[in-house]
């Protein structure tokens, strides 16, 4: 399982054929460097399940070789899974400065910032290891200070993306670092790991700028109140919304905890400027007149218990949404989100307020971080890679990078598209995909994490359906003979009298322990799946539901 | 709650605020005469739930006044109602030869065909009823057959407008009647009543044939065997992929029942045509020469159950899809469905298959059926109604509707966004928004129609997310006392040993009925309660989760 002397392998824990919970490893003799180590949100078919982890079981086994996780920007899809895999490995963690804001105030909810050890790199820095070094540089994406990562090994340089897009004109000032590139492409790039978010998107990504010019003429047309709704990480967006507000001399409120929190670590950082005595409490915004007022919330995603959401139905307590307001959405919907957000809208228009969101042509209030086909490309040309795996992505955003590489002339052949798991070793200069290591997803519900696997969740499906009926038999441990009649309990089953089904449950049950003990097959496990069978029979033909049958014995 | 002899009531049972379950119906003294009667599907929230349906609470009460069902075309959110309603009122059913055929088939499957007074008419027809007549004019959607309503009442035409759009090259030859429409507008239309689905879509809807001339370029262009999916009721469009595959010479394979249903209503009314010998079974698709094979089958929306996404996966016994064959999904995602659609292109990439499926920018594979802008403000303009009711769709749709009704003349005030259940009366030729009459969902689970409400739902809900735990106390009749340890038994709730949960749920239930008892406080139900709540505390503080509580008594 582990790898040989001299050999430089590649994998990831996370990201691949996935939107999420993005984790890569580099390994080389006696070292393992991790990137990132993000989260991802369940979909409907994992009930109950709070959060999604990478499973880090060959870390641990390896534990002794992990000597750092770097961090290449502060999203959830990259850090959130930190907490957890801190409370297991507790390794140094090297991120820029706002990237380590935000990992911190994770840590703190986690109660885990005191043991933790953060280092703060810039894209300036160098890391040491025992055979590996390390560089960054600067790339632009949808929040502050990204970086893209160089390991310089001995077989050769690997190159690392992180989430970017180019945009010459970027609202934060943080240019990519193309000069750099070019340089680290001219020294010669063994592999390259680029993200593939985009790569069905023809096109180069529009300037976050354009999104700024659309904010500040609807601030400059509104009316009333304007009420602005994004992503709170996504800083150069709020500072050009703080722009606008000030342009247009309103003040500005933070609804959401996650708003305040961020904004909050922004601001005291120096990442975000806002003018002294622009911030007014939420309780002040039905004081001030509301051609004077702007607001600046969570929910973009129409996420039902976010700040926007409770402004659409009326229920953010001290905040009223009147006609003539405008609501601005300055994000796109997530895949899988599309409905909360549409609800959200008519919540909004419903109320006679004037809403700006995305429809089939786009509201130019947001612009993709991750860069399109011509991004990728200019990525690939710069850092002329011999070795390429696209990563984070979801397979046909993989397939669609691996044919962009091609193009701009990456040889086939030297493509690799894996799965989490897979393995590509280096040696002699020759990336082969060889061996696969155990991975798979970790679930976090409620306290547990990693110990709920596909038997419970399909249990919760089951139950979530035709929910369960229970059926009590009470045995006399003497006589081996039921003392009394069966007790039929039922939970999410029916919303309507079922004494004629009760009857006739409690019929086929003595019936069928009848037959069994004159049978002398009276062992309770017989009994049970005899009972089951019978009655999910007779439930089927009767109602077309399939609930969960339980048998239960007491023997008293 | 009923009507005024002499008022003409407008209102709609389903439709309004909803994408799903249309129903309206016109009302004059003693006559109700009903459009449509669709379903919806239920969204992730509503679990367990099969379909939803409209609630004809109302039209129950008024049984004797119903004269008719009209049907306006074959979707499933205009007819998925139909056999619900028939079993409760058995009206006559007037609609068009290939919706008729759609509703047998729906009929026979509910085992109604042969009770139903089904009456065939087409765009010529004139109804009489004892106080209103209705006339019909053709109209252009994605399915064939449709009709557009005109009611002649006393106080003047309400006309209803079905599903439309306006397409000069449809690509089955059925045009829109516009010459008709003219004249309509020209007669006097009081009210109109016109769909809202792309009201929020700039410019006019493509028509039907650039899909048409897409299919036959990527015909032409495959080097192996063609998937093509679609909805199989968009006839014209599988008219085109007949034409393609007949002009590439390959012989035609459907899959999927309601693909094989539907086209066969289609040939068997004329309403396609399929060269000779054509068609061929599925298990000869793999005996034939790649190049001389197309498939046509159901799953255009990823359903995981249809015959694309078991094709994507390999699961479709008989057909393989190999490297180079090339898959068309010649349907857009219906909002909710994008990440099931996706991941089928995610599995068919990975089978080595060429994909064609829209993304940000279109892939010339899909047109909507519904009429965008321009087509809205062009019925609008046709009909020059007094009076405007914007039906079909979400708030938002049926708000920036009313704002292009007063864009091409409406007068303001005289459009109506009402609610399922609003009455517009029409009296004098003045309409108002008055009463209101009850009207809710219908929920069908399995056998149970209508009788599942908010409280199993939320057990449902309840049950999916952290599971339950039951405790079954034995207790004397006679003593009033505890016979044995409290079992306790659990599903959905955790995945690994809780022996020490168990233990402990059992000291506590223990601990609570010795208090209760000697606080002399032994009914059950107070005992229960106490239960509840101690082990819930208990519970959560373990493990963050929220499991349903059921104690059970067994008193022997």
């Amino acid at each position: 399982m582990s790898t040989k002397k001299n050999v430089l392998s590649i994998f990831a824990l996370g990201g691949l054929n996935e939107i999420g919970k993005n984790m890569y490893a580099i390994e080389y003799s006696n070292e393992i460097v991790i990137i990132d180590c993000g989260n991802k949100f369940p979909d409907e078919s994992l009930l109950g399940i709070d959060l999604i982890i990478p499973d880090i079981a060959y870390l641990v086994e390896n534990k002794d070789k992990v000597r750092a996780l770097i961090v290449t920007h502060g999203h959830e899809d990259h850090i959130g899974g930190i907490p957890f895999f801190l409370k297991i490995l507790n390794v140094p963690v090297y991120a820029t400065r706002f990237t380590l804001g935000l990992i911190e105030l994770k840590l703190k909810e986690h109660k885990l910032l005191r043991e933790s050890e953060l280092v703060e790199i810039n894209s300036n820095s160098n890391l040491k290891f025992e055979e590996m070094s390390v560089s960054f540089f600067k790339v632009t994406h949808s929040i502050p200070d990204c970086l893209g990562i160089v390991f310089h090994t001995p077989e050769g340089n690997i190159v690392h993306t992180g989430d970017f897009k180019f945009d010459l004109t970027p609202a934060n000032n943080e240019h990519s670092d193309i000069h750099k590139m070019a340089e680290i492409g001219n020294e010669g790039v063994l592999l390259l790991l680029s993200e593939s978010t985009n790569a069905e998107r023809p096109g180069l990504t529009p300037s976050e700028q354009m999104v700024g010019e659309h904010v500040e003429t609807a601030f400059m047309k509104a009316e009333r109140k304007v009420i602005v709704s994004t992503f709170a990480s996504n800083i150069s967006r709020v500072q050009q919304v703080v722009n606008a507000a000030h342009k247009t001399k309103r003040k500005l409120a933070l609804l959401g905890r996650s708003m305040v929190n961020v904004v909050g670590v922004a601001m005291e950082r120096g990442y975000l400027i806002v003018p002294d005595g622009m911030l007014i409490d939420p309780h002040e915004i039905n004081e001030m007149a509301p051609e004077k007022v702007a607001i600046l919330c969570t929910g973009s995603q129409g996420e039902p218990l976010a700040a926007l959401s409770r402004l659409s139905t009326g229920n953010f307590r001290g905040v009223d949404i009147l006609p003539g307001d405008t609501v601005i959405i300055a994000a796109g919907p997530i895949p899988g989100n599309e409905r909360n957000v549409t609800s959200v809208v008519d919540n909004f228009f419903a109320l006679g307020a004037k809403v700006i969101y995305g429809t089939g042509s786009t509201s130019g209030m947001h612009v993709s971080g991750h860069g399109y086909q011509e991004d990728l490309k200019l990525m690939l040309t710069l850092m002329k890679p011999k070795y390429f795996i696209p990563i984070h992505g979801e397979f046909r955003m993989l397939h669609h990078h691996r044919l962009l590489a091609e193009s701009v002339g990456v040889e086939r052949g030297n493509t690799f598209i894996i799965n989490n798991g897979d393995v590509v070793d280096i040696e002699h200069n020759i990336a082969r995909q060889t061996r696969k290591i155990p991975v798979g997803s970790t679930y976090v519900d409620g306290r547990d994490v990693g110990t709920v696997g596909e038997f419970l969740l399909r249990d919760r499906k089951k139950l979530s359906e035709d929910g369960m009926l229970m059926i009590i038999l009470t045995m006399s441990k003497a006589e081996g003979k039921l003392i009394s009649e069966p007790e039929t309990i039922s939970r999410g089953f029916v919303d309507r009298d079922f004494s004629e089904i009760r009857r006739d449950v409690n019929r086929l049950t003595i019936e069928t322990v009848n037959e069994l003990q004159e049978a002398n097959r009276n062992q309770w496990n017989v009994m049970k799946k005899q009972i089951k069978k019978s009655i999910r029979q007779y439930i089927y033909t009767q109602t077309k539901k399939d609930p969960m049958i339980v048998p239960i014995l007491i023997e008293i």
